[in-house]
């Protein structure tokens, strides 16, 4: 039994080649949506959608999309997207290797004869990571209908640019109106930028949803006093508050048996001082969960236990919404056909969560998608030692091949 | 039956004189050791002494003793100390109302001609705040033989500037050896800086020991990976550690059922990022207890905890010790004198324990000592809201006059 391959050495080199780009005096990889450096970026990646005989266009807010319309043209299209811009100090596989898979597997497809039913398209949304520019996933989140282009091109950036200017000052403020093709279906493939596949020893993940996330900032107020003339039985200690909710939390989670996580990531205490017993703690909540119902749970159970915390320890708490947004369910049968091509090929593959926020997310809004994804080494991403090896790209990209081919010709995967 | 008492308008006009001496462009109160705004306050307190017909002494760490030989000529000195130099946007109590008290006691003693069998001393100590040179209570170390006044003299400020040159440049670097009169006894008035006299209603405090510290800082190292991505079974989370460990010393401290105080004051979570669980969480551990002993149970017990959690949370963990003081007893039959002034006065007395440092605790390794506390409204200190009544002041320094009027002459107090 053969398969059809994608050429991993184009494809690796590519991947190797767009991550030399954009590199700063001290060597890292940092390509700001819409930046001097992310221009290098986009250029490259058009030069090789024209290589490969593509339609280039651009729409307002920069998305480039790659479209091959073969024998499919005038039906809905079929769209393999994710992102090349970066954060800062980044690896050079996250976002950047879902767009340079999608257009290694239409090349392969062109190059083999395929004659699909359906247009295949491969998109670089903009702004994804939102270092720059506010929100992320801002490009897709725009072609998708859910911020208004317009808008979207007043934001100001970390930097005090214009997302607007920028775009236009580097040549990719397109002409083409955001949603002018309605995908038929979307897939995207990624690095899981976790651990879970690498400890499991799995090298593929059918991504069905998508967690929600709930943001909030905290900020208790106690009182400001000398730690050695105050008896512990005085006190309105702000830090010691802050403490018992980070554990309430963590041991929340842990003893729940589900899929929720909670991170407290940012903290400080005022006055910060070694002598003196914080007068304010301020730190930041970061739930997270498939299903919506349990995230909200999740947010009631926190509300009550500060509500408890504010009379036990006689301490002031406000909270404030910092984001939220709710669960995503992929497209089951999509899901099914990445399951088919990895059982196909003979590879595992384990249904999973996303724990990361990620354009399919926001294409989700306008047509059936989901996502594969492959292993990350130690779980790490958004730093330079993210790293997936070469056989799982190859093998990522692969699979990608299989469903995209399905989806467009309506064979099954093989 | 009648007592001697203050001159309650010198004493209270004094404190406000000095506490406006100081004031940054702000209207902040910041007389820090050696600086051009101390320099101000010392000349005042100089000029005072000269007023008042004392002899006017200054050391080689630039303490200045207020010296009344009267008759009492030849023998060991009583002496009254405190300090002047504030911390950064002080109040106006803290130090200077033990200075100005002592002086207003022998001013008192003299004017009424009063023959004791030793000379009474007023001295103010330098740098006991320590916020410019470190350590603090460094003028009353040298002077007790604690730190060598070569070496002293050498440190280096926060400003970068040299504490011997600023002395120097000031005009107090005097020529006398630290340590050149030995007190027969030392007698420290003080606010309390915490909430115990006033919480309990009683107007005095006599001072019977001073808190060992012990000052740690505290290292927990994990591992920073995506909020979103991370089972909670997979984390090695820094800050939930470091979360742990601030309930464990609250809690314990709590549950004691001693004078043991725990604190967690500064704390910083590494890279500090909403969506990244805390690779590294620093924070110190300042533990407070009268008793040798039971400090260093609560050092081992805190010890063993973070072993305990090392294995459990798979961190690792590095303590560095800031800092190390045994506690301090103080002279019981001083303190007794002290109780037996309050009651010849129909003032309720309290035996306690200084949480914060002293230089009597300094002074107290050369000569028999005790301090007196009068009332910090709400247990505010190093703070512009730091506040004791008039009357409590006037109060306190009397109770002051009787115990000094006692050691300098043999009198029993009335």
């Amino acid at each position: 039994m053969s398969h059809r391959s994608i050429d991993s050495t184009r494809l690796l080199g590519r991947i190797a080649e767009l991550g030399a780009i954009g590199r700063d005096a001290e060597g890292r990889l940092v390509r700001l949506a819409a930046s001097d450096s992310e221009k290098l970026g986009r250029d490259r990646f058009v030069s090789w959608l024209e290589d490969a005989g593509l339609e280039v266009a651009v729409d307002r807010i920069g998305n480039i999309f790659g479209i091959w319309n073969g024998t499919g043209g005038g039906e809905k299209p079929v769209m393999i997207g994710s992102h090349i811009d970066t954060v800062i100090n980044a690896g050079i596989y996250d976002g950047c290797y879902g767009v340079l898979a999608g257009l290694e597997v239409i090349q392969t497809l062109k190059s083999e004869g395929l004659e699909p039913r359906r247009p295949i398209v491969v998109a670089a949304f903009t702004d994804e990571e939102g270092v720059r520019y506010a929100p992320d996933m801002m490009g897709s989140l725009v072609y998708s209908g859910g911020l208004d282009v317009t808008a979207a091109l007043k934001t100001v950036g970390t930097d005090g640019t214009v997302l607007g200017d920028e775009l236009a000052r580097i040549g990719y403020a397109g002409s083409r109106a955001p949603g002018f093709m309605t995908p038929h279906a979307y897939v995207e493939l990624h690095i899981e930028q976790g651990p879970v596949l690498e400890r499991e020893g799995v090298p593929l993940g059918a991504v069905e949803n998508l967690q929600g996330i709930s943001w909030q900032k905290v900020t208790i107020d106690g009182d400001a006093n000398h730690a050695g003339t105050t008896p512990i039985s005085m006190r309105r200690d702000a830090g010691y508050a802050a403490a018992r909710v980070i554990t309430f939390l963590r041991d929340r989670a842990k003893a729940s048996n589900t899929p929720t996580v909670a991170t407290v990531g940012c903290i400080a205490f005022e006055p910060n001082a070694i002598n003196v017993i914080p007068s304010r703690a301020t730190f930041t909540v970061d739930l997270r969960d498939p299903d919506e119902d349990r995230l909200k749970q999740e947010e009631t159970a926190l509300a009550a236990f500060l509500e408890l915390l504010s009379a036990e320890e006689g301490v002031g708490v406000s909270v404030e919404r910092l984001a939220r947004f709710e669960p995503v369910k992929f497209d089951q049968a999509i899901v099914r056909q990445i399951e088919a091509a990895a059982r196909d090929r003979g590879l595992p593959c384990k249904r999973m969560t996303s724990g990361a926020g990620h354009d399919a997310q926001m294409i989700a809004r306008i047509a059936p998608g989901a996502m594969i994804f492959v292993p990350s080494r130690g779980g790490i991403s958004h730093n330079p030692k993210e790293f997936t090896a070469d056989t799982e790209l190859v093998a990522g990209a692969n699979i990608l091949l299989d469903v995209i081919c399905g989806l467009a010709t309506g064979e099954l995967p093989r």
